[in-house]
């Protein structure tokens, strides 16, 4: 396994989508020096998204902590999230009622605007459920998950509706030796026990690599930048921390691929996973980080 | 289809094994009558034992809420439950150290007897785990599952340790309409997140039907019935009202069985459960109560 | 459970995505009477397309035995196969070498443009697999299970490379009694072998149906029909006879769906098989075919 | 991970369980040296059973093969094969009719002894099948794949019937780098197929230990070794070479454990496969073979 330099290979393409953490942050916040790579890309005029499997803030939210953290250039119109599709789904297919939700208020928030009520699942009363026409998975917080992950159950048997997961992850981590259950895990324990097929949004799913591509016209119109011809999927760049979400995914959808080893995959481990897993990355760097 | 009379068919074995929940019980307690039918297996000389996946008790104190309920031929030594293998195994396979469990303190009662110190994973402290020498998931019930599940997929990353699933349910029932999910299912989930092999005890699984099986030498013996030869697997009968553990479970161990419809599996869904799964008992029963 | 009118339905939408088997034909050819709704389509200035799990021939082939069997309306453009996303991973990952493929030559025939060199796996030499860069999965004819299944196992165990499967269903009917397992059943067992995250294309999964949809801008110009602004999911419909591939990925993409009853889902059945797997179609139709 | 003498741990015990392949023999024969561990162990009155999940032939022609390449010590009667539970389970459950079956005509033989009628699948006649009443997968030789598991499939459709899957194994070593498929990962693709649920018989599954462990009373008598009572559990080591078979089987029967490093698990990934399955052994050896 040969480990390349990021910039050296991001050169070559016009665009490049990003996962969030384990490539841009960790735990601690930002990676140190993470700024040097937005220059980088601004004085090279390179496009960028972030694919984050997080619905538990909106675009708005999740820009704001960018900002905060001194990452000036991500604009909320940078992230496309799990979440977002969502409510696309919410609103293309839920056309009334009550939408039913596991996460914060917050998580829920951006779902409002769909023209749906939204409950969480706390204050569902299960003798009076004919107004509920979806349940939306979005955040492992928020909730007690005694109560209420049992309390989800009795819905489902009580409602044939649909239920969006909107995180596909089973873990994230809380600090460098921790880790906490995803809203991934417990929707996956919750289809196995009420037996229905639920809708995932989230990497390494076809959709949410599609949504950030479809953007990409639109963007080099209005930039101008006198390509030769469209972008295509030759042009973009995926870079992931993890095989089975960001470099499956983005293999799939038929962009190359780079897995970094500054988030789930630890240096000692990529070259045995790449290969027990067939999951593989078309370059393997150590870090989007570019020292100045 | 064919619905056969319990009396007639248990008739032809020299000992019944009766699954509880959905069999003897439900939700409002025993079921209505069922006093006749130990009494009919005490005058006609049959032995019984039941077979249950709850491990939150003791054979005790579960022979105690019979006798409450007015069962007064449930003696501790017919109750063989999933907490009991769990309690041989610790005792044969893990020799000093902690046994930390999720559970209610009563569940983890009669672990204690094993000679190893238990302690509720609320009180684990991760930054010092090196005692600790196995993980019981015992019941559903007595944690904080925010918290609790949280810190015991941590305390898997440190500690390589075996991990015993006491029940292999994934729900059981709280009232005519609700049902509550079982540690089998929080088990699951865990499972599939520290990506390791638990040990699960519990039908359909073998060793529970050889637990009680091995019992019946001992008891024909010193009942002196007169058997002709020694209790084969021809002479039992095994009674349940889930396919997946009761029926399976016996057939594979090669035991005729029952499918009494006053449980898990409805009247009218019988028949397409049958077919659908391929599961087979030997017969359907309304249920084992047997009218005076 | 409402059945309604296809033709009722159908008309209030631009465009119409079908599945083929079981949805347009059968094990006996067309249905009859198929030509009616596509006059009506035509008539009524509808596009459609057709998406299918088929990938054992080209579209042109699947073209051709659709104008042999009377139905003259669908040309080779108007067919979305799960192959062609097959031969666009390859044309865009895999830049040089060989393709190894199970299935017919035919089937085989029209990965070849893609510049790479095919071998079928029966004259793959596992002692010089070197040039080998990737396994397509396309057909479950062609080839000798017994000798070819286990020469693929063998030659996954030499060389970590991507592993695409072209035919995501695990069965298909013979004759009205009988049924044939399908390629992605053989994919199945020999990713579970081998231990490898193999790429499934087909429905239900986004892909195929993007696929499709970004067809239908070019196409919207090019017919002129003064449509206002351009075509957007909530003009699309799709129609399929199975509940886990057509709906559900019509569904999740946001597409209204129509269930019919033509095919794998049984009238009988219908009502059940939507209530216990969640998967519920916007629309039941008998079928598509429309009495003139 | 610390590796230890073989012998020396055995002398520990009073009952060795040994699994075949990979521990006693490999693709070229028995072990080099493996007599002197028979030997051994005659000497110091050690009981021992081989617990194999090889269903293609039996005991007999099992034992005849030890003996042909020079273990006289291996009689039939101390081989436990899957294909014993299989016959025991027809014996017990299936009382008339045909046995249908996959596999050589040689593992089908000693089916014949229960009084049912064997016929192998190439001669059912799909028309004429409601004598059939249960299906043995024995062996992935002996029959057309092609044809005969779309065939299976097909009879699975008709007839509602027991299936025993009587090898668990996934694939078996044909050489030093080839495996070949084996006949569990036929029957699992079979099952998951038809959907139904399949009775398997093997490793780690508890009955094949308990076939072994309930001749040990017998044999401790016949001998009259002078044993201070009863064998039991802590008396009985259990050797292997798979983590997921012989030493989950072992460890969840409450047998102390060896992992031998002849044959599935390589020498330098013992550790890691320990630590990332969950599945640990008491010791770990590098074989059984003894030196003189």
């Amino acid at each position: 396994m040969q480990i390349v330099d990021f910039k050296a290979i991001a050169a070559n393409y016009k665009v490049i989508f990003f996962d969030a953490f384990g490539v841009l942050k960790n735990y601690e916040g930002l990676l140190p020096g993470i700024e040097n790579t937005f220059s980088w890309l601004q004085a090279t005029g390179k496009e960028f998204y972030i694919l984050t499997n997080d619905a538990s803030r909106s675009p708005q939210e999740l820009a704001e902590s960018y900002y905060r953290a001194g990452a000036y250039a991500i604009a909320p119109d940078r992230i496309i999230s799990s979440g977002m599709l969502a409510r696309e789904y919410l609103d293309l297919k839920v056309n009334h009622g009550t939408v039913a939700y596991l996460g914060t208020a917050s998580s829920a928030h951006y779902l409002e605007t769909t023209g749906l009520k939204t409950l969480p699942i706390s204050q569902v009363d299960l003798s009076d459920v004919a107004d509920i026409n979806a349940l939306v998975l979005l955040d492992d917080e928020g909730f007690d998950w005694n109560v209420d992950l049992n309390k989800t159950v009795n819905l489902l048997r009580r409602r044939n509706i649909p239920v969006i997961v909107a995180n596909t992850d089973d873990t994230y981590p809380v600090s460098k030796t921790r880790i906490a259950i995803a809203i991934g895990a417990l929707g996956e324990m919750i289809e196995t026990i009420v037996g229905k097929q639920f809708i995932r949004f989230g990497k390494p799913d076809a959709q949410l690599f599609m949504f950030a591509y479809e953007r990409l016209e639109h963007l080099t119109l209005r930039n101008g930048r006198g390509n030769n011809g469209p972008v295509g999927k030759r042009d973009v760049l995926m870079v992931g921390d993890t095989l089975r979400t960001d470099i499956l995914g983005g293999n799939k959808f038929g962009l190359d691929t780079v897995l970094v080893l500054t988030g789930n995959t630890q240096p000692q481990d990529a070259e045995i996973q790449i290969r027990s897993t067939g999951i593989i990355p078309t370059y393997v760097c150590e870090s989007v980080v570019i020292s100045e």
